[in-house]
């Protein structure tokens, strides 16, 4: 039982990552359906091999007519047609417009042979079968032509684009009831300690619920992975070994991560596959490790629920994001705020302050140990002090990252 | 078949469906699993009626001693502890700590009885049974007090909180396995339009698939909604009656919302129900309107696709975010930047002008038509232009809420 001999810096552990990770386009690829498909990242770059529309249509409710019978009609010389027929969205006017006639037209409805522009009903008056056209008209006035949404051949959307819901409205215009997306990076969540009950457990004598399990698949699900909980892993090398032998994207071991005496998880790595990282030079989540075992990536997350959240945050969840083809970056909104009281830090250590926010004014919370987690709840949101900095003084302007 | 005889202002429906709304408090609240819980509306103040610890344990892993009998340890002072006993999380020592004593302890095991402080491991040397001391130790130094993250009895999340993992996890360490949470309102999407295919279906002749149900789908999803798709509703008066009566909290109708020959939704609305707006000063969507049936909420959106995705976003996302206890603003991201081209609107009515950014650039996508989806996924954003405003001038600098 030792302290860390040294420490990695934040940068070097996230370059780490970055160098150990596969590019996504090699991760499997699957195929949903479109109507799940809001915010999975497109495996393929669609192209459309139809027009949409595919016919010309009307853009508004009115009446489709030659453009060169229109030259001269006002409200004061208004220009009778014939009106023959009636075109529909679905149902088109099968007929052809002859010079003198109109077409009753509604918006979305085929425009019938003959005309090339669409006068709409607020300038006409109508009388029986004629219509009074009060308007000029120029060709192809109000009217939607082939392909003028999407275009036969033309690229719709690329990949690794996240779908968003007018996306998908798009893909659908084209025909796609399916569509090609990256496969959800497959997350092991393992929970270990021998003081731990259940999630959700009514804690009692010496014995604490576990926090981490919860949450850590809340922020797997954030970043679009699936995860995976095999319940309470026992303390000891047998059982945490064939834990990280089970297939995986990426494996999380939450507890044990440390140097003490039954913290297995970094000489089980170093024995069995490769302890990378043990030891970073931040607070909290200090004690944070990685590596790779049975070719998967592993992250090692202290116990402490703000140290697992934050060796989440800064190591793990940019991982399953970028095997996920996800942005890599922080998944919090970034605001500019004044700081109302001086914000210590240590040099060469980053540090994680949780930070409460009033309007334009942000103040860290009073307690912030690793094992408080309520500090991350009665937060509104953190402030990364990096290694170089000793703090911040009072009334500086700083980035907060909001929860 | 007329053009409207007047258009009610944006701001004015927005203050009718305010007013419309039942309070999200009315809203049933259903329980379920705390693992599914994340972003969940918390439907009542949550308290805790244990401590969180419920036992005083070790912050570090060192070595438990009493603070008293540090006095002038230094590294050039070590002073020796006769080891007594291990105290690990779950497994603490049962003996008490007395004088010149010391007990092994780990990081979150329980204090032993008679040592009142932990002295890091980093800050002692071991041989055989004893330890030396090379600090020295205030009382409590290092030791997590009862109920240091959460205490019996004190209010621990707020009704109306959105669940982040974090919340999560301390809901799970005070022993909460299910939480009460506002129920997902119920939203009926009709999907209307004799010339439509089924979302997803190749088009051919004079038709078109439904690009706005899978859309409404997934914004419906991002709202905190549940929605249910009964597939496209013929176009007549009898089946969107019958569409309509259908058990829903609130239901959208795409298509069929203006004022043509087969635009039924209003006149049936204004017939069995309440037609309380129809018609908007705005472009697009400016044949949206809403109102009540059955006591549930209607939305109208035109079945252009950009006007249907602008009047959800306007409108129906807004009733559904309340509805459900969410915050009703914009689920945009906002962002400043200056336009590189002049964005032309019309005062009297509200533009929803959809923008590309480059940088802090940003500029008006080139074509813009209501039917033209694809100008919403070119696009990074959008521009909400005021009624009062005939638009910006090139360099000027605008709000961009971003898709």
């Amino acid at each position: 039982m030792k302290g860390f001999a040294g420490r990695t810096t934040v940068g070097a552990a996230v370059a780490w990552i970055d160098s150990a990770l596969p590019n996504f386009r090699d991760l499997a690829v699957e195929e949903i359906s479109l109507f799940h498909s809001a915010g999975r990242i497109l495996a393929c770059d669609v192209a459309s091999n139809v027009n949409v529309p595919g016919f010309a249509r009307s853009m508004m409710d009115g009446f489709a007519i030659r453009a060169e019978e229109t030259h001269g009609a006002t409200a004061y010389n208004a220009l009778p047609f014939h009106v023959t027929g009636t075109s529909f969205p679905g149902t088109p006017f099968s007929g052809i417009v002859m010079p003198g006639q109109a077409v009753r037209i509604m918006t979305g409805a085929p425009m019938p042979d003959g005309a090339d522009s669409v006068i709409p009903v607020e300038y006409t008056e109508s009388q029986d079968q004629t219509v009074l056209v009060m308007g000029e008209l120029s060709v192809g006035k109000h009217v939607g032509a082939i392909g003028e949404d999407v275009r036969s051949g033309s690229l719709v959307l690329g990949a690794g684009r996240s779908l968003r819901p007018q996306d998908i409205g798009v893909l659908s215009s084209i025909g796609c009831s399916s569509v090609q997306v990256i496969r959800r990076p497959i997350v092991r969540i393992l929970i270990t300690g021998n003081e731990l009950l259940s999630a959700g457990t009514r804690p009692r004598g010496f014995q604490i619920a576990d926090a981490n399990g919860p949450m850590l698949h809340a922020l797997v699900s954030r970043d679009g992975g699936l995860s995976v909980m095999p319940g309470i892993v026992p303390d000891d090398r047998e059982s945490l070994i064939a834990a990280l032998a089970e297939p995986a994207d990426i494996v999380l071991v939450s507890g044990g991560s440390s140097v003490g005496l039954e913290d297995h998880a970094p000489r089980v790595l170093a024995d069995h596959g490769t302890l990378a990282i043990h030891g970073i030079a931040m607070r909290p989540s200090g004690p944070a490790g990685m590596g790779v075992f049975n070719k998967h990536l592993v992250f090692l997350l202290p116990g402490n629920p703000v140290s697992c959240l934050c060796a989440y945050d800064f190591f793990a969840g940019r991982a399953i994001r970028a095997l996920g083809g996800r942005n890599q970056d922080w998944p919090y909104r970034r605001i500019q705020a004044t700081l109302t009281r001086k914000l210590i830090s240590t040099v060469g250590r980053v540090d994680y302050a949780r930070v409460k926010l009033d309007g334009i004014h942000v103040e860290p919370v009073a307690i912030s140990g690793a094992s408080v987690l309520t500090s991350t709840t009665q937060a509104d949101g953190f402030v990364i002090i990096p290694a170089d900095s000793e703090g911040y003084a009072a009334q500086t302007e700083v980035e907060v990252l909001m929860y």
